[in-house]
């Protein structure tokens, strides 16, 4: 009933490949820190090259960076299946957050070879560019761009907190890869499946090695910018102040309590919060600071995320400000087709799982819109993620690799 | 009965030389940023040494980048008359602020060799090092260094963002000046003046030129450290999360609250505030701030200040919190010496004046551990300081450079 590719899918190599990828940006707490299109991340490039190259995958890159190997089919000309993830993480992330997806790819492609099976369709593992938005934001840009949910010129003109473009890194990373082509960026796909630790309690807690993931909570994220006057902290009396931070301390605290909810399901986090000139002995001038809403119902989101701006305004005090919404995405499900397959390959393998909502953004997320698309979870210790903690059983991320291999030897027949 | 030095203050050179030192580090604004061992004060320190070469001034440096430029005494054993201020600025500065007291020193020394007058004490023109704190804190490192009111090695080892010592950056400010000399660190001083703008509004709205600064307002300055834990922005419920950034809100509006003044005294700021990741989708795990607070009446200051660290532990919420004072500076009053005289200096010019209480701190305080110590406030527009608008008129800065001239001959005659 199973194909004979599963059983050459090795625990021990997915998880060396683990160990041997965080190397590449290795934090001393265990975690990684491999901000898209920087130095660690060309030098991970270089070991995913290498490890293409034994499997004689044709590499190629796209306009945006994007990485792709290539299983060839017998019938070249069909639409590819895809499956990959992302190898950019955060500035303190884990070891497993978007890589397990471009390793778990791997295995499947491996224990393909292994077992002497030539798909039909071809199959592409890939590694989108930027899913993480340490660098530049906001991110999943490879696969934005890839999909033409975003215009590639916008993308390619956001620059870093160095004054660096998408476009010149890219540049400086294809400069690094003579050899890689570069071909067209987007074409069409058959099926993307995507597998990715859960980054959530849920799978541990109920003890399930794999989730089928059925859709992905939408979420709306927002900077706020407030301006101030800088002033002397000794002499400028308070009242005659424009205190950008207290402003945007008010305005914050304006958000929590609208934002207040005793089932903690409405997720709202400002993880990014700056200001200048950032001097012991100078009033704030400005203020800057993100806002990242989430909820799995989108009606409640649009409402909770239409309250930014107004109680940003209501809260400034005697200070400017200024919201913007820097990116939208609505809850969306994947589609019965895909999951309904996953939920039968892992009944076949004899693989326990359950179905699950993904609490989490990722590059399916912009796949579901040019073809069929899923994802896969496995479970990760505490769900703690972006994160150096961050862990996941050898077992799970195995048996997400077997579910996904079956899939794609399928999907691909 | 007034000197013939007085006579040769240039309103208009004075004038120019603020303007040409505000070319080193020019913000677009107006302002400048200009840090402490930076390439842009190097290049004001070029400048000032060029102006002491046609003066025929004896440029000498210390062990911690002061800037000495003596004009020799008729009795050079004699312990010298001292006076300036600093050249660094604020990272959003004005023109002003500390540039006037250098300034304003050279404008003495100008004027008595215009007027042939030969001091019998020795004259010193000195540019103390990093008053404002902007790259190494805290600030007023060179008085302290050379009043002893800290330890060289405490100083030296402290670093800047970048990771740069204190040790390393006058290393390299004295590898840019191999032809002037280190002298030993901290002599014996016969009177310390600093002229300096108000930095405040009370002048301005009196309509005085200058102020004579009966003392300094105290001050307490704190850093606050609060220790969360990184979470994924989508997935972490908010109630097992420890936001670093919501428990850093939730003490700065505690500290907010308790220091309320109605009577708008106590100055309470927090200039620096800091978090990390950083990451708009990451749960912040850090965040560090600063607390400046001022009051000028010294138990009321102790006791406000002795509330940080309460407060900091009360509102901790679920994160760890440390909070340590950095700077301690009592509120002091100037000897009535040389307040006296600088009343009776103004009054034989003819230059309106009154009493006038420092809110700032500034280079005097260390000095008056050690020597007798005064300062001249000019008033400076709005009040407005520590940004690029700070300005000051071009007749107040000459009336200060005046009563400065003319206390600076006697005090050395």
């Amino acid at each position: 009933m199973t194909s004979a590719a599963v059983q050459h899918v090795s625990e021990a190599r997915l998880w060396a490949r683990h160990m041997e990828l965080a190397q590449h940006g290795a934090l001393s707490k265990g975690g990684v820190c491999r901000l898209a299109l920087s130095d660690e991340e060309i030098a991970a490039r270089k070991t995913l090259i290498a490890w293409a190259a034994a499997l004689d995958l044709a590499v190629s890159t796209d306009a945006i960076g994007n990485l792709f190997f290539r299983m060839e089919g017998s019938e070249p000309d069909l639409d590819p299946v895809m499956t990959g993830s992302h190898i950019d993480s955060q500035p303190a992330g884990g070891k497993f957050d978007g890589a397990f997806g471009v390793l778990a790819a791997f295995e499947v492609v491996e224990a393909m070879r292994a077992a002497g099976i030539e798909p039909r369709r071809p199959v592409i593992v890939v590694a989108w560019m930027n899913e993480e938005a340490s660098r530049f934001a906001p991110g999943m840009m490879g696969s934005e761009a890839f999909t033409a949910t975003k215009p590639l010129e916008t993308i390619l003109a956001v620059t870093d907190d160095q004054g660096v473009s998408v476009a010149e890194a890219v540049q400086r990373v294809a400069a690094a890869f003579p050899q890689v082509p570069e071909i067209p960026l987007g074409f069409p796909v058959h099926a993307f499946l995507e597998a990715h630790i859960e980054q959530g309690p849920i799978l541990e807690a109920e003890g399930k090695p794999v989730g089928v993931v059925t859709g992905i909570q939408g979420s709306r994220r927002f900077r706020v910018t407030v301006t101030g006057e800088e002033a002397h902290a000794g002499t400028e009396p308070l009242r005659k102040r424009k205190d950008a931070l207290l402003a945007a301390i008010d305005i914050v605290d304006g958000l929590r309590e609208a934002f207040a909810d005793p089932d903690d399901i409405v997720k709202f986090t400002v993880g990014r919060f700056e200001i200048a000139p950032n001097a012991p002995s100078v009033v704030a001038a400005h203020a800057f600071f993100s806002v990242d809403l989430r909820h799995p119902d989108w009606p409640t989101l649009k409402r909770l995320g239409d309250m930014v701006g107004p109680i940003a305004e209501a809260r400034k005090g005697p200070c400017g400000v200024e919201t913007r919404e820097i990116a939208t995405s609505p809850s969306l499900d994947f589609p019965a087709t895909l999951t309904t397959l996953l939920d039968e390959v892992a009944t076949d393998l004899g693989i326990d799982h359950m179905a699950i909502y993904s609490a989490a953004g990722h590059d399916a997320r912009q796949l579901h819109y040019v073809c069929p698309t899923a994802m896969i979870f496995v479970p990760c210790a505490g769900g703690i993620s972006h994160n150096e903690a961050e862990s996941s059983e050898p077992g799970d991320l195995a048996d997400g690799a077997r579910v996904l291999t079956e899939a794609v030897v399928r999907l691909s027949a």
